[in-house]
């Protein structure tokens, strides 16, 4: 099955069967006969997933039942009408037998999008998203603002005072209706949208610039995703823009992004403590800023503190007695500080692979300790065949944008992720089968995931346990960078890391590649251990696969969505998906600014801590 | 006649009628038979502007005899071919009798683009540009570079240790190629297409950062023209700009966009000195750096300094004898600073209004004086009927860009831009004319031009005698504003601009708002009078109208084009021209540096020195 939207069937006909289709789901959502809408999905596998249009929820209702339920609890106020097909973004498309149908609506607040797909002409699959609030529609090309202000007026602010005033009233007469802490990609992307909705917000960030984060990492960085997969809102990257970005190149785009959308940053200002008021409805959000500590009162908070928690370095017998260096991979300085040193490097996913190729380009001795199997992808492979049909110079050529391709992206629900996947995966196997043997010839442990669904389930259920290859699985095969696996670790000793079946590596160094915990672990420390576990445990759709238990969940728990917590949002995610949910949350934000109602259907239930 | 693009006539029969001229066209061109090429333009008049593409020169072509000779010394070199009709930016067009076609050309060199405008199946109008040379393609979309070097390499360099390493080698142990002298839009959005065109080149500026000379600037002061027109190559502005962009965010812009293209730029360094070197073929230009003197040798030299040269402060009798303070508008410090006192200001074009409009603001005594007549317009009307056709978000869901906005705006020759005006300016006399009338009742001298050929035209010959009205013109007509008009100025006293009416106007501040220079005054003194003389006079294309002595030219005098002096170029105009035009200059600096045959055909004589 493929996300191409290249035609099968004769348009005419397909196109027929859409509208037919598309005016029997209108005619009974218009007469509010949930039953009906539901007598249209397909009764043996169906799903509606909602990105805030019906249900001020990010969430997906999984069968006929789930759907029913939805659209009882939500038809009489959602009023959902002018219902179109969206000829404009792609016509109506068949191929193996499933029909794919773009389509535009609105509901009583706001417009959407949706795409569906048909299977012998019930709906298989559904995705509704709501993309503007009417009366609240952004500023934008025929709504731009005039800038200059026309006519004489005495007293009037230029652009640059009003800024200015703007900048200097946060926490002194001022407050940010949102505060958003973290001023990576994440947050930077979720301000650009909330700045265009008039949502008064400020960035806060402990580091002095924008982009730091990835100053600080090591120096041969570069993003693993290719360009048009990583664009921000509202501002792509120029067309000349390498495919795989430096990583000092993305941290002064986004240094140069913060200025261009006019966003409120504060750079060199950790958040030391938020503490809700019930009462109030508010946050007090203690920020350190020049020295002192300034009270923000923000109605809403946002963590955008990247996909995952704090570093997890595991807990070895005897590492306190170890005479060299000890870090977690988040504060590695790069391999010419290393220069002459023995190194392990504990871990085998894509900071491991980073760190050991590292290492080698300054002739350092450098072993890598597999401890479990890896999901390793040749980056070619990965351009070529999972994000080239939609994300890619050729797919723009053929009609597709980065709003489609997201849009896209985000119709095929969670649950079909894997079966998706292991078509996919087996193929990629066969098209690099030389390049898999000699991996595991040198030792390494492969794996495509615990179902064989590949890269994108495993980044939804856990965001680790892979590497996507730009250059270091060649020095392992060849054993540059020496590999220990298919063994755990014993103990480390003075001056060595022993492995379970006695081998002692003798290190200078050691790097923990160990990955990190969830989100909520911020929490437990910037808010309180409550709130934390109030929040639960973020990210993972509830797979039963290592490191995301069951029950199912559906969705990525806690992300860009409503929490138990009022008031507190969890924004975060590589960069495709910062730019692509910043949309929903920013609505979200939006919404409650303006007191619209704003219900929530399915609020999450927290089954797991941490 | 209009410049849309609605059709008239049946599709079908325009476009055999354009094929069956386009198959004579180039057949001839191919059989390098260059009056059967004469043969199928109008015999009565015709144009055929050529861009880069035939010529190595921008120049405009006025009659068959003029055509034929082009043709007859470049054919053989050029070897034109591969002409196909470009449906892709518009289909043929006929209207009021005028066929329009957009086209496709290649060249020996490089590929092009052309529009050609038929009247009773003759060529009545031709463009023709290059916008790349074959083996020098700009690495953009399917040609983007790597940026990640997959593999691993001992010793490799980072895009940052490579580009602080190329930063730092500039006149120490590397020399640029091409040196630009001004940093504003003009110099960076050429050295932007240098660096796609990987032509080693820097930028230098008297200036600390990009966009000073606009920070500078009186605070009120925003764009005349809208966004839409002002757009920098490669990197438009985002979709909710505002229609008129206040300076300091245009100048924060110009930071931006230096640091987003990789450009190498040095502020706070301004050029002292530049001596050709005849027998080295290179400058050596003295600059002015951290305290010292950096001495650069490119083999390009650029100026873009602006429209204009030195201010122009008109001699004046008494003038030393003034109490109070005098300045060029280019010095005015803005309303606030001069509170409480009594302002004249000399001058009643752009920067006289939008001066005293800003005085007013600050409740200051201020009087105009005109002392001859001006254009003005409303901006609202500009932007209806002006630019609006191609430059706005209408023309934009019509499907132009502004690539083809400006390629339509090249296609008509400076020849044609006053009879063309004349019926445009009508219109708006028309439409605006209680406007109008309300300001001749203050007593403000009008003029669409001597020819009443309106503002498109007035630029291109002088660059200045108008006012695009955001509010002062309201100011001057209900008094608030004081006018005095139809006087000279006889002497200036003490204390008072005394007019040569004998009506003295008691003063504080004078403001001199009497514009600026030909561009070429800068270089008698940053190079020597002879090469300044031996350039000539820059603007202007010989109308013979006042600022613009004839004899007639065609194109704008030195503009990014090859002047008499070997390896000396003048970029400036305003950000439109800036963008569209740094195209043609970065591609004839480009071919020099690849010592590719570039000889210039019809290299422009000098009639006037300034």
């Amino acid at each position: 099955m493929s996300l191409s939207s290249t035609t099968g069937a004769a348009p005419d006909l397909v196109r027929r069967e859409a509208q037919d289709w598309l005016d029997s789901f209108a005619d009974a959502l218009s007469k509010r006969h949930a039953s009906a809408v539901v007598a249209l999905f397909d009764p043996d596998e169906c799903f509606w997933r909602d990105l805030i249009a019906f249900t001020w929820n990010i969430t997906t209702l999984d069968g006929r039942p789930a759907i029913g339920a939805m659209l009882d609890a939500t038809l009489a106020r959602v009023q959902p009408h002018q219902w179109t097909i969206d000829e404009e973004a792609a016509a109506p498309d068949e191929r193996n037998g499933i029909l794919t149908i773009w389509l535009r609506f609105e509901t009583a607040l706001g417009r959407g999008r949706a795409i569906a797909r048909l299977r012998n002409g019930r709906c298989w699959t559904l995705l509704t998203t709501m993309y503007e609030l009417k009366g609240f529609e952004e500023r934008s090309r025929h709504r731009r603002i005039m800038g200059a202000e026309h006519g004489a007026q005495r007293g009037r602010e230029t652009w640059l005072e009003k800024r200015d005033r703007r900048q200097a009233a946060w926490g002194d007469t001022e407050q940010p209706y949102c505060l958003i802490v973290g001023g990576g990609q994440g947050g930077i992307a979720l301000a650009a949208r909330l700045r265009r909705l008039d949502v008064p917000t400020l960035v806060i960030d402990k580091q002095p610039r924008p982009g730091d984060t990835w100053r600080n990492r090591y120096k041969s960085l570069c993003l693993h995703d290719p360009v048009w997969y990583d664009h921000l809102p509202y501002l792509p990257f120029p067309d000349d823009w390498p495919i795989f970005m430096p990583k000092d190149k993305l941290a002064d785009w986004l240094e140069s992004y913060v200025k261009i959308m006019d966003l409120d940053y504060w750079g060199a200002s950790p958040c030391r403590k938020a503490r809700y008021d019930d009462a109030k409805g508010e946050w007090e959000v203690e920020v350190e800023r020049d020295g002192g500590i300034v009270i923000l009162r923000p109605k809403q908070l946002v963590f955008a503190l990247g996909t995952s928690g704090y570093p997890i370095v595991p807990q070895i017998e005897g590492a306190e007695t170890f005479a060299g260096e000890q870090m977690h991979s988040s504060k590695f300085p790069g391999g010419e500080n290393c220069k002459g040193k023995r190194v392990v490097v504990i871990g085998a996913n894509n900071s491991a692979h980073d760190i050991c190729a590292d290492l080698w380009e300054y002739e350092v001795d450098v072993t890598m300790v597999q401890r479990s199997s890896t999901l390793v992808v040749r980056s070619e492979t990965m351009v070529d065949m999972v994000w080239g049909p939609i994300y890619s110079e050729t797919a723009l050529d053929a009609g597709m944008t980065t709003d489609k391709a997201d849009l896209l992206s985000a119709s095929m629900p969670y649950r079909l992720t894997p079966r998706l996947g292991v078509a996919q995966w087996q193929a990629i196997a066969e098209r690099d089968k030389d390049y898999y043997a000699r991996l595991e010839a040198a030792g390494f442990m492969l794996d495509f995931g615990e179902d064989g669904s590949g890269l994108s389930a495993k980044y939804i259920r856990r965001g680790s346990g892979y590497y996507i290859d730009v250059g270091a699985c060649d020095l392992v095969a060849n054993g540059e960078i020496k590999l220990k696996s298919k063994a755990g670790i014993a103990r480390i000793d003075r001056d060595a890391v022993v492995l379970s079946n006695g081998e002692a590596l003798p290190a200078d160094v050691i790097v923990y590649a160990t990955g990190f915990g969830s989100m909520n672990t911020w929490l437990a420390d910037l808010i309180s251990p409550e709130v934390a576990d109030r929040i639960g445990k973020c990210w993972g759709v509830g797979s039963d696969t290592a490191r995301d238990p069951g029950p199912w969940e559906g969705e990525l728990r806690n992300m860009w969505k409503p929490t138990q917590q009022p008031g507190l949002w969890i924004h975060g995610g590589n960069l495709s998906q910062s730019r692509s949910y910043s949309q929903y949350l920013a609505l979200q934000l939006k919404a409650r600014m303006e007191k619209l109602e704003t219900p929530v259907w399915n609020l999450q239930p927290v089954h797991h801590l941490r």
